[in-house]
């Protein structure tokens, strides 16, 4: 299927609805979208979008790991030309929304369509990077991008899916090699910028009317992985005061989350993951695994309500006599966007006619680990109801069609300030 | 292996522990005892189980559903003689003990081992019978006990288990004719009852210091499967006042179960199974599917207690605007042990110099089933701490001989009163 490029933002637009839609189609269950890294499904998404980078004048490669990168050359004229990223990812939660991370990929496929269309090239080349495993749903999060940073452990390699299959052997199967991860890292020297236009996953753009807003800066996150134990009985037979229960142990702890994090503005807590054992109904159950997520811009407060959580932790395991175990997970610091960028963000959003804010991402990205090796910068659009994570994910070709304005206008402020930087050169 | 028969009962007792622990090791899951009706494990158990009973001088069948049916013949010189069953089970739930059901099985055995050893024959055939899927570990709970007594619903032929296989094929799997369970019913006026020997899985023989005790009623159930559905989202983006979380839902009415069933003296409530969707870390649950059990011999009190957990469940679900369903699932009423049956047991006890109570069995047994077609009774020996459906279920060889001993009282005196029928008849 050939098809006119079209500099038209409202084409653009248009394209990447369509483009969300057929990328939904590649689904490990069909009537959800589960797209986990490494899979089939993921593989023909990938060769989807990895035709969409051709067509738009793209040359396109997979990393060691699984990284898709398109890239459209700077302008032949510009000596040792420079590089800025646009990011986002093409594997999904289970059961997940079709444009969390498809957006980024989308909109950055969208930018250089509008050169092409042109025919223009820029000061720098344009990257735009699909990022492998960046929900962690089959291995760990930020996969892909903390192996484009460096900052990618080895020892990851050998964590192991549902299946029992390692990061190693998934890497392998995929056509990577796990051996050489470390030709994946990007130079930061190389580099100018990051960034990425995502769906805003919570309700501000919406209650305040506006289709997109700029990223200041990424909460950090603590995470937790907690082990109930108690004694595993007969459902029939032991009497209410002789039990010790794993799960009503686990109850009070996952209200107490709830509370605990409620009561800090801007905070939010969440237990997604609660494992019953044995799990039968007429088994009193004898362990709970539960993972507990706490967001929050500010550290300091992070950490304050992590130390109440696990005073709570503790006092439940005493009261009812129940052996607790919390143990951290892997967490993030908070990462404050470049304020260039965001100040440019917010000028090209100003120059749309839209009244320009700033707000923090309560989500993680691949801005987190990239914020290692270059200045990055976020760019939300506006969701239905704040949902993400979910089937009802929704967004609309005119707020797109904004994002993409206000992409296309960030960009060629910075080609405009990269080209002045030569004449400055010269 | 030849063994000698032995009457003593500590043989018989010492014969009982050593065989509990040859089958214990016949697990799904090595290092624990998982044995689910028609699997390869179930099907070694009722081999070995099968050889026992043959050397004790029992001819053994096996029945449609899977039923092990061992017969030690009565006197040859009684005319049209019934029988006496005495019942077990060699399923088990996962991660189990090895002595509930077994037990039932082993004194059984031992019973009729008794009789050989003396070349003794009562005036009725001693069945003892293994009855499948007692646990309902894969499919239905009393699945054999049911087909014995003729109530089983042919619905049930097509559950599944957790592989999707249908109770249908599973019977034909193992041998069976899914069509000719109608042969499994045991024709009530060719039975004289039904006893089965089950530790207590339940505290009160220890707490009173007495090795065995007599059940008087098998207190009745009500269960019920609840789903809490609310709306999956993004643990990093969604505020926590604008959460429809399905787990923070759940933890609540968890609570309410404890806290409700606790109320009432005697009154058991236990939530033994709890699935939460989409189930990771970083995304808000969206489902809560759980299971309820609620256990005590007054059904008024049960039907109280469901009654104000249905009212729980409507007020989390409207406070926290999450929708809540409640399905009753398969209870069952008390049913009452034979009181000539529970007179003769307390009299077997007190005439081997123990105290001798009464106390109702908190678990359901085969004997709730095949009350429907004869009178039936139990004995109850203590077990270490309470505690069963669990590794550290534990009994002595002591507190099984007197369980034998009792046993063998109790049939002798029922053998006495039938033989003193047949004189009367005469």
């Amino acid at each position: 299927m050939t098809e006119t490029i079209s500099a038209s933002a409202a084409d653009r637009a248009a394209s990447i609805m369509r483009r969300a839609d057929e990328l939904a189609a590649f689904t490990a269950t069909s009537g959800e979208i589960t797209r986990l890294y490494g899979t089939p499904e993921f593989r023909a998404a990938l060769d989807l979008v990895t035709s969409w980078m051709e067509a738009a004048g793209m040359s396109v490669t997979i990393d060691q790991v699984g990284n898709l990168r398109g890239r459209y050359d700077a302008d032949p004229a510009v000596p040792h030309p420079r590089s800025f990223a646009i990011g986002g990812h093409l594997d999904s939660v289970r059961d997940a929304g079709r444009y969390d991370g498809v957006l980024g990929v989308l909109t950055g496929i969208a930018f250089v369509e509008g050169l092409a269309a042109r025919q223009r090239r820029l000061p720098f080349h344009v990257e735009v990077i699909a990022c492998a495993d960046e929900e962690g749903g089959r291995f760990v999060s930020y996969l892909g991008s903390r192996s484009l940073a460096g900052s990618l452990d080895p020892e990851t390699l050998q964590m192991r899916d549902d299946a029992g299959i390692t990061l190693a052997d998934a890497i392998r199967e995929f056509g990577g090699d796990p051996d050489r991860l470390a030709e994946n890292r990007l130079d930061p020297g190389s580099l100018l910028g990051f960034v990425e236009v995502h769906i805003e996953q919570g309700p501000v753009l919406e209650q305040r009317g506006l289709p997109v807003g700029v990223v200041s800066a990424i909460s950090g996150a603590i995470r937790a992985s907690i082990s109930i134990e108690g004694v595993a009985g007969h459902a029939g037979t032991v009497p209410m005061p002789m039990r010790r229960d794993a799960l009503t142990g686990a109850a009070e702890f996952i209200l107490a989350v709830e509370r605990l994090a409620g009561e800090v503005d801007g905070m939010v807590g969440t237990v997604g993951q609660a494992a019953v054992g044995p799990g039968a109904s007429n088994v009193i159950p004898g362990r709970v695994d539960l993972t507990v997520d706490l967001r929050h811009p500010n550290e300091r407060l992070r950490e304050e309500v992590a130390r109440r959580l696990q005073d709570a932790l503790a006092e439940i395991g005493e009261r009812r006599q129940l052996a607790t175990l919390w143990q951290d997970a892997h967490g993030y610091p908070t990462v404050e966007c470049d304020i260039d960028f965001v100040s440019r963000l917010l000028d090209a959003i100003a120059d749309e006619g839209y009244e320009a804010i700033q707000l923090a991402s309560g989500a993680g990205h691949d801005a987190v680990p990239i914020s290692e090796i270059t200045p990055v910068a976020m760019l939300f659009v506006r969701c239905k109801g704040g949902i993400s994570h979910n089937p009802a994910e929704s967004i609309t070709a005119d707020d797109v069609e904004v994002a993409i304005r206000v992409l296309d206008r960030f960009l060629l402020t910075i080609a405009t300030a990269v080209a002045a930087s030569f004449q400055l050169d010269e």
